[in-house]
């Protein structure tokens, strides 16, 4: 991607080097990672690893807002947030922000089905709109690190914006470049349309 | 956003009428989607509505690839999607696309989580980069017609990208006008940092 417009997003973020008296390794094992201001990147490590390194123990809860009660909704979905105004009363389920499995998981997930709807004959424009918004998404990314990485990849690999069928697969190598970063098997691309698009129906 | 923006990546989407025999509206009795080449809108209704409006049955399940023992992954995982290489052969876990509501549930995750890493004092050109990016996600976004939607609602309430609070609420608004519209309940926008930045770790 354009560094340019990935410093821009990434320009008040951070540093990787750990503040004094702070762990430089998780749980996990992986490296934690910290913003500038010294504070662990939430968006950036697992939460067991932001626990770590904040010390602090958090975990989705059900919660009372005023005379309210509680709500029977599952913490797992966007919905379980929002509070519920049955009988005048407000009502939310605290969940936690997503750390950056989570993200990660919900981002890939929105990427690839981005390329299962785009044009399978893009014009010009649709082709710079598509490099452009994959420029945007890693400047603005919320793990600043994971963000800066895909923008290096970027660097070295063009997004192919060609047809559907190229994005797809660009995006599908891309995907295996970070399972080999983090020790993740490799997914065979030439199934990436019965995964991310058409489905397994037909077989 | 731009209309142009939106036409742009919209344009070789859809009509939303149902083409002949085919149902209007789902079992969730909700209409169902269609795209201009008439068949189902996979990204704009739920797995089960797209079943319904295709006769097809689909579900998530472990498949062996030429001499390859299934994996124990989770179909819940994008890593469950990946092939295991071990021992040189091949292995995949067939999940299918997402489906309206897993979409929404992760495009709205990362939405509010990049409000939550915006800079607090945004420079110009960094406002402009998120307008861009929120234009262009309306115009990429697979399921075309909750792209538009949410295109139409940037052209009445143009996205407040001020600082990072502004954006943040901005699109807590943005999520509780879906909500309205899916008939889910309101969100206190006065929790949006809680929920998406900092958690509930302080109380």
């Amino acid at each position: 991607m354009s560094s340019t417009e990935t410093k821009v997003a990434s320009q008040e973020k951070a540093v990787d080097t750990p503040p004094k008296g702070l762990p430089q390794f998780g749980a996990s094992g992986r490296r934690i990672i910290y913003d500038k201001d010294g504070k662990p990147c939430r968006a950036c490590n697992t939460l067991l690893d932001f626990q770590l390194a904040t010390g602090k123990s958090s975990k989705s809860r059900k919660e009372k807002k005023e005379h309210g009660q509680s709500t029977e909704s599952s913490s797992s979905t966007i919905a379980s947030t929002m509070p519920s105004t049955t009988s005048g009363t407000s009502y939310y389920t605290k969940v936690d922000p997503p750390d950056v499995t989570k993200l990660g998981r919900s981002s890939w997930s929105l990427l690839h089905s981005i390329a299962a709807t785009y044009p399978e004959e893009p014009t010009t424009k649709q082709q710079q709109d598509m490099k452009s918004f994959l420029n945007l998404f890693a400047g603005f990314y919320p793990c600043w690190f994971c963000g800066e990485e895909f923008g290096k990849y970027m660097e070295k690999h063009k997004p192919d914006t060609g047809s559907q069928d190229d994005l797809g697969k660009w995006l599908c190598d891309a995907h295996n470049a970070v399972n080999k970063r983090l020790g993740k098997p490799k997914f065979d691309c030439q199934f990436w349309k019965k995964r991310w698009k058409d489905g397994w129906d037909e077989e």
